[in-house]
């Protein structure tokens, strides 16, 4: 797709002059930009030009396109219910498998390279199973690597217990692996590289005129990742934030700069409106008629917390005759889960009703200090009505302002909003609540 | 295929009482054992009734069915020549995947098991990538786990080097795991399983009468092994042998009692000829007219235990005008690398002609004791000169007597040898140089 991938220059070999002095980068490469061999040898060319250009580099990747899905369906055949250490110890493998190949296919390029585990590499976990925490990094082993003049190829989403095991770190974990060690190398950056070439101010599916965004504090990103942009995972962006790391997003298979997160001070762009989210996939459940008493909203949101059910918006209304109604939004495929818990909390607190209903979704327009400025909500509801799209429940937050919508109008509301807060228009107007230097998130589609 | 493996027995649980007294037995799957998710779990269920039945359990496993070649076939598209350290990177995956997947199939039937790698369990390694030699084991994570009540499920062929490197073992490699393992835990005994029942008087493919040997020598077992035998690798029979440990090799998919490998003494039958083993892959070289001198036959093995190349059968002739021919076999696959070496020495020796030629096998007939006995060397040749066929090359070492011969006369050679000395026969005449009680090796085919 790209020349710069293509035309692959081969490296000047081990022990560059001046090893101290060069850039130390951290890049990660996810499953979709190693599906095939074919794509390992263009990532494996164009982490080969990098080291030429004289840089320094540390590369974290994830399982190759599917394996990872692969493996689970093998196990699931033989015990649906296998204890999380060994679905671990089963989908270590995967990485494993890439950063082998990958090494290999540097070498073919001529250039150094040495492929580390996730406990090779020195990423030590909490004993938590399929979700574990890194609890500590100790590289000493990839810095030798990197004095030795080579390309140090890491297994990402895996690392070691305290016990020995080895763990997962769950969803976006080779993301979390790639800014963990950029912060504990002190790298000079860490690059997230994946098959789109950036943040944009809303999902170029839906709207035309979405435009990347160059820079954007990690706030907005975290805000973003949380409200279903696909490009970075929120546990990296927190990772980074608490580390100080910039990270880079860009494309695999392009030479595009791609977008920067990093700290608010360094985003020059104060805009306050600066992206449009959505997601597609929202349920609404509301328990009514409930005895409006202390601990009420206690018992019903700790029982789905006690079930890992993830709640997103909550609305309680004004209590009429003691009693209220209690509406809140879950993912739909929390759905069923959520329903029976909703029920069996419904009967005990003596509810009038429980209602759940799939067929929602959420546009959320994302910007630091928004909150402070109200013409910013204002335009956003006025923007909706004029599409003729009705608003069902609203959250806000210091940074953001969500709107659940059914989910046949997401499109419209999203290039509503998006056309109402000019985020395509290349230069912004500093100050105005109507042009915002526009940044956000492809949505989940 | 068998009712002792399909007809499922669920395991008592954890804890079962007199955990010391019970026995402890090493058991080794190999990968056509294992190669669907099928097959993993009909081995499950012969492991879940082993346990019931009261024994400790340790499986090593090697990787599923074609796995390891799908492994290299990715690699060699991406760099041929790929570091060994990477190749073992690689490799050591599929081991992985078989561990992870028997240990939920075992939780599945209600038998609580625990996967471990190879350096997880201990297998310590020198630093030779591809064939690494087993240094050490240390076997605690293993023996708690046992404690523990849990059947422990250790990933064969690999292991880690003093650096911190997995390294595998090299071909036959799972069942060196296997018996070092058993030889650390001081277990009562080492079963190792594959798609045939045991160690045959002949292939029964190529000699109809071919019979099942119920007891073998480590010895007669290594011959057969070097010979071609399938059953069992050789480095797993000298590390029994050093160890002392009894191996019982049975099949997977019946419930026979296998042939039992151990120490001479243990071997009753003492009768000369045990079996007979063929190997269909040899190919002949010849250096002609080199100088009778010292060393001349130093420089030409050394080049070629240089190049990793292992010869066979060596036969120099008697010298004449201070000229020798040296003609020697090896595997018909080493022929092209075999034969440039050859004549790279040929033409610094000032060799008159450099022969070399595809199309040989080899016949040899095995048993302790045979070396004093000269009537058994001349009963195969009688054997075979009667059956019309001509031998090329005649090698004897203290257990067997090899014959080189035609390619396409292999299985008319194994039936006259065997028929000869009748090992077909279930009770020998003991002392009788025509009638051994047989035992004897699969042929490569």
């Amino acid at each position: 797709m790209s020349a710069a991938v293509d035309g692959c220059v081969q490296p000047t070999g081990p022990g560059l002059p001046g090893t101290e002095s060069r850039a130390l980068v951290v890049q990660k490469f996810g499953g979709s930009s190693l599906a095939t061999p074919d794509h390992v040898r263009r990532v494996a060319c164009r982490i080969a030009q990098d080291r030429a250009a004289g840089r320094r580099l540390v590369i974290v990747v994830s399982a190759m396109g599917d394996a990872t899905d692969e493996l689970l369906e093998s196990l699931r055949v033989l015990n649906p219910r296998a204890p999380a250490r060994e679905v671990d110890m089963l989908l270590a493998t995967g990485e494993q498998v890439s950063i082998a190949l990958l090494a290999s296919a540097l070498w073919a390029l001529g250039c150094p390279a040495v492929s580390l585990t996730g406990w090779q590499a020195g990423v030590r976990t909490d004993r938590v199973h399929r979700k574990a925490q890194i609890a500590a990094m100790q590289p000493s082993r990839v810095l030798r690597e990197l004095e030795a003049g080579r390309v140090v190829i890491v297994a990402g989403f895996q690392g070691l217990s305290p016990d020995g095991e080895i763990t997962t770190l769950g969803r976006g974990g080779s993301d979390t692996t790639a800014v963990a060690l950029a912060a504990a190398l002190g790298a000079d950056e860490c690059e997230i590289y994946s098959d789109v070439d950036g943040v944009y101010t809303a999902d170029p599916r839906v709207v035309r005129s979405a435009r990347r965004i160059s820079i954007i504090s990690y706030d907005e990103m975290m805000e973003m990742a949380h409200l279903g942009a696909q490009v970075l995972q929120i546990r990296a962006v927190e990772c980074a934030l608490v580390n100080d790391v910039t990270i880079i997003a860009r494309s695999t298979f392009t030479a595009g700069p791609g977008t920067r997160i990093t700290e608010v001070g360094a985003v020059e762009d104060h805009s306050l409106a600066r992206a449009v989210a959505h997601d597609r996939h929202v349920a609404r459940l509301a328990l009514c008629g409930v005895p409006d008493r202390p601990g009420v909203a206690h018992r019903l949101f700790a029982a789905l917390a006690h079930q890992h059910i993830n709640v997103d918006m909550i609305i309680q209304s004004q209590s009429r005759n003691g009693k209220n109604d209690i509406a809140f939004t879950v993912g739909s495929d929390e759905l069923p889960h959520a329903e029976e818990t909703a029920r069996g909390v419904g009967r005990e607190l003596g509810a009038e009703a429980v209602l759940a209903e799939d067929g929602y979704g959420k546009v959320s327009l994302i910007g630091a200090g928004m909150a402070s400025n109200p013409g910013v909500a204002a335009g956003m509801f006025a923007a909706l009505a004029d599409a003729g799209v009705n608003i069902e429940m609203i959250s806000t937050s210091e940074i953001k302002i969500s709107c659940l919508l059914r989910r046949e109008v997401v499109d419209t509301a999203v290039r509503a909003v998006h056309d109402a807060f000019n985020l395509g228009r290349e230069s912004p107007l500093p100050g105005s609540t109507r042009a915002g230097g526009a940044v956000s998130a492809q949505g989940r589609g």
